[in-house]
């Protein structure tokens, strides 16, 4: 448990030279995520928040939206030959009155029976799925100043990376910029399920005056979460695919990305940035 | 098919300045591989050697070895409503001879019966399930100066990286440093396993003499896919995890983290690196 960080012996070169000496690496480790008893899925994880992890998954999959639909979530014991707890394994037990809906045999992709598999079905299936529409949460709207200023913050917040490089982060912001939340992950998912099963876990759910930022790129699989999450804005720092940005202009997503410095791409949801030209509206 | 790219509508700003254009995203769309008729795996994915990419994720699973463990690959027609193709789905059928092992429910992470999921069982299975122990392997012996040049060469063999700046890219190279092969996706497992389907369906597994880059960091899923092609060598521009070298060192891989410049570290297999000093040896 909370084994972020291991160290291992490395070999550096630099410059033709060699040296030899002990080194930080992000930790990662499978976690098999088990709903009311039953193996639903396995995710290379960074320890730590595993019961946030496996709480926030499940919010992503439209099992759980709030506190009350859980019961409670175990680490499963006995799970080595000698009887010790490889702490890799945990149980969600939801509470009695929740309907377990069809989850798929791998994570964040829903089919449907009548469309077989495409990139339609999964947008269509988040969207009816989610409990909190975007286009019914409260009006939001952010200088584009204040989320210039949000990777530098999350920078700064992201305690493991400065050891190991290895991770990716991702930070909940209020409005004003303010950081409620931060998780590293070796997975940008898990991240993501990490602030979102803590905000379940503190019954914050639908987080829908919040920003989510995300390291790195931004996948379908992120604006899934954050729409499951009924969180109006998801920024990343580089690049969205074209089905994240399908995903966002088809449920009121405002999503932003390669937000570097003072200069960043609105891929959807323009009205919840504040523009000052008009040049946008055409 | 081959959609790798799609255009959207984007709003930049720039310093303040707003302008509205088109923009070129990275594709992403689910394919759906089944083994033998039957749905084993989801995978978010960049269209485009799809035959390839579910072939080489059989390869990371175990269930082929050969091109001759391969009977055909079809796409599924008919999923959608209309009957139409929506090419994202595949099944890979095998030759009659073919074993197919047990597969969890996730992809590449591997379950014991007896020691229930730790990174040590992830470890043991991958180890005893590979064809082609990297002990095994004819020597190969690589120039530090070699390996730094390699970047450099898969970041200019890039080219939809270019237009969109949201792929991953893995790449293979002869231990003389020439490119053999080089695919783009949005998830870095899939360039992977398109570029070892792809040696697969040309009989060329093992890839014994070969090194494979990856941008961005090595996880424990990308050590895996190498042992599984027999492959010695991976390098990776940026951090691996705990359990990436973990199993590099369990198997004899030798791994290669933040190979930038002239700089780089060895986590583990440093015998096929030509180290100048001895220093390293202690």
């Amino acid at each position: 448990m909370g084994r972020v960080t291991e160290r291992r012996k490395v070999i550096r070169i630099r410059d033709g030279a060699v040296s030899s000496r002990p080194d930080t690496l992000v930790a990662e480790e499978p976690l098999e995520i088990r709903l009311n008893g039953k193996p639903l899925a396995i995710t290379m994880r960074t320890p730590g928040d595993d019961f946030a992890l496996a709480a926030g998954f499940l919010v992503s999959e439209g099992v759980l939206a709030a506190g009350s639909d859980l019961r409670n979530i175990v680490y499963c014991a006995g799970a080595t030959v000698d009887g010790s707890n490889t702490y890799n394994v945990v149980d969600v037990r939801t509470a009695p009155d929740v309907v377990i809906p069809d989850i798929t045999l791998e994570r964040n992709v829903y089919t449907t029976s009548s469309c077989g598999l495409c990139g339609k079905a999964s947008l269509d299936a988040v969207r009816t799925t989610t409990r909190w529409p975007i286009s019914d949460t409260p009006p939001v709207r952010l200088e584009p100043d204040l989320l210039a200023g949000l990777p530098d913050r999350l920078r700064a917040a992201q305690r493991v990376f400065d050891r190991t490089g290895g991770l990716h982060a991702a930070a909940l912001f209020t409005e004003d910029g303010e950081l409620l939340d931060i998780r590293e992950d070796v997975g940008r998912h898990n991240a993501v399920d990490k602030l979102v099963g803590r905000a379940l876990q503190n019954d914050d759910l639908p987080l829908s005056r919040v920003v989510l930022l995300v390291s790195g790129r931004a996948s379908f699989e992120l604006a899934q979460k954050a729409v499951m999450a009924g969180i109006p804005v998801l920024a990343a720092v580089s690049a969205p695919s074209s089905l994240a940005v399908d995903l966002a202009v088809e449920t009121g997503l405002t999503l932003v990305g390669f937000l570097r410095g003072s200069s960043m791409n609105v891929y959807a949801g323009e009205g919840r940035i504040a523009l000052r030209t008009t040049a946008a509206q055409g």
